[in-house]
């Protein structure tokens, strides 16, 4: 098999030393047969046809930096990467659209579109390293969703590769076609279990021309989730951050990261930093201030700050960004990436964050995330944890997840990683469906084996 | 079997006499064994494994308003409405989501949210009558796509009965959710073939306080589309409609509607709608009115009226709603609801418009359409056609969208009406795709038999 698959194949002893196959979940690379590197949608095709027929598995691997496990190729699977497919192929300024490989580096078509006096609203830490198809994959999310959705909602049409090589070629253009059942967003989300993704049209929006941006002190949840429904209806341009820090994790970042800046004075029960961004940046930030001081004549704000300068801003979202530095930190951190509908958020983040307490005195939690979404992130650490203290933790958590009807996946998915744990907020019925399509589209169980559904 | 199904059967001839079983696509109901009424989504359940059990054929309805024949029940299927399932079980302040049962009519909707301080943004002319579960089912589109996107966008959860009565119950209210197979997309716009939905989380946005309209008339196409892209970018509250009129469009309207009132004096290349909404009526207002005289200096625009009340803002509205007089003004009109790339559009509608003309001297051809989305209606008459002139004209309208790879259905869905043309734009591939999730879902083929896949 591995010879009729050609030239593009590299086995892994000879060329592909040093070559790292596993993504940033932590879950370790097996010992991977192979490597293909095609060139073209037709080249992965062939060599698809030949896996399904030799019944080869093969994980699909973007930028690696998935944190579900979904990337990291086991033992005997073949590896896939796009990334000799990384072209941008089409800058469709009239239509508002780039037509890009699936290869392609999030921060390229960020640029892109910036290049074509357009916008490409996502984006996350990762974006120097991850692919438009493993943020199609996984559905990425990221800071901008309550303004301009997840992934989903910026791709217009997908090319993919079936695991037997049959290609969906649906690289439409239009808002609007309603012909069909939706593959389109089938694709999106499966973590490379239903096709490999090959070409992508994403919708490109407008550049906003002036971002305003707040760091908010509030008293109560109640002050918060009011703030943003007065928010979102009174601000012309809208929410297009609106994320919350406990102060568990404002005290804890403040105190261990002494290079960042205090964005208020006080102590208050809850922060938040809150962003809006528009086509007049004059009228925009008058707006903006006004708005403020009504929520603060209002008594909905106890404090505020508005970023004067975009070096202002930046200190703010510093604040809400240190979290990639805690796996430096706290080296056995469980990291938790839940979500509520939002009038529960505060019932969730109380219920777990005094059961954790309970159950283990002295741990840490820290509680942050885009409340707008429902998405909250949650950091514990127990001192001295063992892997049966970890496995308690979550079971803790998810049970709380499961309790409230949120879900164990807002944005980095199900993978390897969390393929036990879906089972807290899906029905048998829901992942019995879900195994039906999995058959459906690849019948010999190929790609992206014992991901999502294990 | 029908006994089994007990006593919310109403056998047709005795009690459901004068009843309708077809929808508005023309294609007129059979010969019906049954009516099913259901009162809850357990009672569903339990008819529906009876129905899969003896491989009953069932059409599910709704308002019986769609357009492609997806709810007109055929010889021997049993009826299965919703009308007994219409509460708004519950509207979430906090969360912005309100959660309804899927018989519910979509204007109930829109007025319990206004009830509640929000809007729900989708809205067609059979508002009145269209329930949640058939505007799902079409995955609807409307006056408001451009700024709020189709029906799938405004829709966070759903519950559904499967063909063989087993229930998947995802009533989420998160934006997000990255746990396995998006099983909620792909059953919106499935018209009826892979579930009968039962339940529907429905996503609220905040109510706009203040809407301004326009009624601009353009030179050429090229200055549309830059006053799309301007619109999109220098417009604060965004643009909630761009309804663009071809000339053959504007003067058959107000050559054939007396007590319309004509929004400019002159005549141009083309006409188009623009609204924009948001929150502060006065700033954006002056902004509306400023950014207009903008595009009037810079020559984008030949000619604007701005509507300065609600009054005449509905006169504009009326002029761009004539077509819902066409059937009775054009009783055998051929109506076409296509999208193409906005490129494209310009391209579409004269390789439309010129070749019916070449093919059929002295049809009408009349073009207006979304066009922000891609989406053009086209309303063809050919004096004296014969089913096969018919035949004819869609088979050379059905080839230009093939060619220019657009969609031969933006809005309406397939059903039954369409599913001839619907491999001019889907491959064999992509619909040998749907028929194997279709046969996943379905074993038996009981649901909707015959649409979309026919
Ligand atoms: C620093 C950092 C910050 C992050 N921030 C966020 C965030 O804010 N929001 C968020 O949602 N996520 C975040 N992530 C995780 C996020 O999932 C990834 O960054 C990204 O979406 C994965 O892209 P990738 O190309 O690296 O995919 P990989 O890690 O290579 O793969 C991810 C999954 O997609 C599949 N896949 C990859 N390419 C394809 C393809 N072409 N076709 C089909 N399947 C494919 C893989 O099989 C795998 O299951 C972050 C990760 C890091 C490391
Ligand atoms: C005057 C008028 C204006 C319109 N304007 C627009 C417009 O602007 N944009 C647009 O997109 N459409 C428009 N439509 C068509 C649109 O499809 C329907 O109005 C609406 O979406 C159908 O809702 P319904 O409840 O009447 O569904 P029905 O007509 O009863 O059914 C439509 C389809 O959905 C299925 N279905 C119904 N209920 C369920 C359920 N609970 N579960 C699963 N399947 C179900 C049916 O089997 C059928 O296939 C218009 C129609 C009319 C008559």
């Amino acid at each position: 098999m591995l010879a009729a698959l050609g030239p593009d194949i590299v086995t892994l002893a000879q060329e592909a030393d040093g070559r790292r196959f596993a993504d940033w979940s932590g879950i370790p690379s097996g010992d991977v047969l192979a490597l293909i590197r095609p060139r073209s949608t037709e080249e992965l095709s062939q060599a698809m046809a030949i896996c399904h027929a030799a019944g080869q598995p093969v994980t699909v691997q973007g930028g690696l930096t998935g944190l579900a496990g979904g990337a990291s190729a086991l033992d005997g699977e073949i590896a896939v990467s796009l990334e000799r497919m990384k072209a941008i192929e089409e800058v469709d300024a009239v239509s508002a659209t780039m037509t890009v490989q699936a290869g392609c580096v999030l921060q390229s078509v960020q640029e892109a579109a910036l290049a074509a006096g357009y916008f490409f609203p996502l984006d996350l830490g990762a974006r120097g390293s991850c692919t438009i198809g493993g943020v199609l994959a996984t559905n990425a999310g990221g800071n901008r969703v309550i303004k301009y959705g997840m992934t989903r909602d910026l791709v217009l049409g997908v090319e993919a590769v079936l695991a037997d090589g049959r290609v969906i070629s649906g690289l439409h253009k239009m808002l609007k076609n309603n012909s069909g059942y939706d593959l389109k967003n089938l694709l999106i989300g499966s973590e490379g279990t239903l096709g490999i993704i090959t070409r992508v049209v994403l919708r490109l929006r407008p550049r906003p021309l002036g971002v305003s941006t707040a760091w908010c002190g509030l008293d109560d949840f109640k002050a918060v989730t009011t703030l943003l429904r007065r928010a979102q209806s009174e601000l012309a341009g809208g929410v297009s951050a609106f994320e919350v820090m406990w102060p568990s994790y404002y005290d804890y970042v403040l105190g261990n990261f002494p290079e960042l800046r205090r964005p208020l004075a006080g102590s208050h029960g809850f922060y938040v930093l809150l962003e809006t961004d528009g086509a007049d940046p004059e009228a925009q930030g008058e707006q903006f201030e006004a708005f403020l001081a009504r929520m603060f004549e209002e008594e909905v704000l106890e404090d505020a700050a508005v970023a004067m300068s975009e070096r202002a801003a930046l200190d703010f979202w510093a604040v809400r960004d240190a979290p990639g530095e805690f796996p430096r930190l706290i080296p056995n951190m469980i990291a938790f990436d839940i979500s509520f509908a939002v009038s529960d958020l505060a019932e969730a983040a109380s219920r777990i964050t005094q059961g954790l307490e309970a159950r283990h005195p002295g741990s840490l939690a820290l509680v942050y995330g885009h409340l707008g979404d429902g998405n909250i992130h949650l950091i514990a650490d127990v001192p001295g944890a063992t892997a049966e203290t970890v496995e308690a933790v979550e079971a803790f958590v998810y049970g709380v997840v499961s309790d409230l009807g949120g879900s164990v996946s807002a944005e980095h998915g199900i993978g390897l990683k969390k393929r036990k744990v879906l089972s807290r907020t899906r029905t048998p019925d829901e992942l019995a469906t879900m195994s039906a399509i999995k058959q459906a589209l690849d019948p010999r169980g190929i790609l992206g084996r014992g991901r999502i559904l294990g």
